[in-house]
């Protein structure tokens, strides 16, 4: 590679420009404490993007060993972390921030505030400026000269700016683990789905994502309907308990932008690729 | 007015192209409860801009004499209501949103939840909507055939976007009125500002303004100097016991693009007079 390859290759490793959600029906959710052999790789070609997080046993190091294996795979992948530390960690040789192309960050909305917001004072004020001035100092180092400060400084701040997505949970299975972690144990009715689903649209409008999660049980579809009918600009998602084609298509009916299959990924690759609508 | 210059003003009442901060480094801040005088208003000719809000004892109908009042004036209006009635409601011929330049809508980040999200699930899930459906059919019944309903709803929804401010609070001073509503009850110290300057310029990073507010009392400029180090696209705005131009000047020197003064206003004009920068 010349330099200019090299260069390129840096941004596009540390930037995104947002994934195409017209295009992503169907994600695979990947728990790094569950893990990914390369034998389900195989698996995993009829989906539209995988996300990689959990709630229970995630550690930097399991993270990474599932980041690597899906380097060798087209499919676009989420990091979604559940604390800083999945994020700026990783095998040493990169960080999980970096081998990944998107980083979506989660803010639990009917949980507790340190899983809404407070956690990201941390993130946001302290890590994340240090994960910046890294990338600033490796795109200075690089272009040397030819760049000033302030330009390398712009492309790693738009740059991370692209790679994140920011997602507000909705968390409607209290007897989830992460409903359990983040305090969210008062499910909402559907009408209080569709008001949060405004507040998201039309006050937190910089969130990407809005995601109804049912964590390992079939939701209700109303839910969905409910938060459609407010959304223009965030993606709407919904997780928790697919296992059929049917189940699928009748929440992508209701109006969800996205349906997150995992579960049943994990437990049972063969019903799992019925799902992938 | 042809029917083309009463389209734009209706457009123009109804939405806000957001206010230019570079001008603004002196805002007042208008207690309805404390109320507003036509002799009041010749004090008003040196501040950038007026603040109309507080949190006690505020109704849509003081808020419209207040409002009402200004309409004479050239000074931008940013009305900032407690609760999503002082919004909606108003004098009877006009609601107190079209009254005003600019809505502000405040969350406050050390306070309880259902003031920095709570009471907006209600508000932009549903007292919104039902305006900007007014404003619909309002465009609508007035451009008739020339424009379709889609185009109606765009202007409504861009317009009413771009009017609306959002305010992140950090409330300091636990003896004040409003940190007793909110229950912000424990002030943050310097550093904790600057990690939560650094979570709302990159994560809840839809917000326009970053506001420090000591109520009644005059703060700590270190506060300011650690939120101005993590901003670059947020506003950040001083407000509480600034009765002095030294001290209107040491905020702004400690990196605050904006002071807001209040009670010096509404109990000694004359040295309020001197904090006008």
């Amino acid at each position: 590679m010349n330099k200019g390859q090299e260069f390129w290759e840096l941004v596009k490793k540390s930037t995104g420009f947002g994934p195409n959600w017209d295009n992503i029906n169907h994600i695979t959710k990947i728990d790094p404490e569950k893990g990914l052999s390369s034998s389900d790789l195989e698996y995993l070609e009829g989906t539209d993007a995988v996300m990689v997080g959990g709630s229970d046993g995630v550690t930097a190091e399991n993270t990474a060993e599932v980041l690597e294996l899906l380097d060798d795979t087209d499919i676009p992948v989420i990091l979604e972390p559940y604390s800083g530390e999945h994020v700026v960690g990783g095998n040493g040789k990169t960080n999980n921030f970096s081998a990944s192309d998107y980083t979506a960050v989660a803010s639990v909305w009917n949980g507790n505030e340190e899983n809404f917001k407070g956690k990201h004072e941390q993130f946001f004020g302290s890590e994340l400026p240090a994960v910046k001035q890294e990338l600033y100092n490796e795109i200075e180092s690089m272009v040397g000269d030819g760049l000033t400060g302030r330009a390398a400084k712009n492309i790693a701040g738009r740059g991370l700016d692209n790679k994140l997505l920011r997602e507000a949970y909705i968390v409607q299975n209290p007897e989830s683990a992460v409903a359990e972690l983040t305090e969210a144990t008062e499910p909402v009715d559907s009408e209080t789905v569709g008001q949060i689903a405004g507040a998201v649209e039309n006050f937190f409008d910089n969130f990407d994502i809005l995601y109804i999660e049912y964590s390992g049980m079939y939701g209700d579809p109303e839910d969905v309907e409910a938060a459609a009918e407010m959304l223009e600009d965030t993606t709407l998602l919904y997780g928790g308990g697919i296992s059929s084609e049917d189940q699928a298509l009748e929440m992508l009916d209701s109006g969800a932008d996205t349906v997150v299959v995992g579960d049943s990924f994990h437990e049972d690759p063969e019903e799992y690729r019925d799902t992938q609508v």
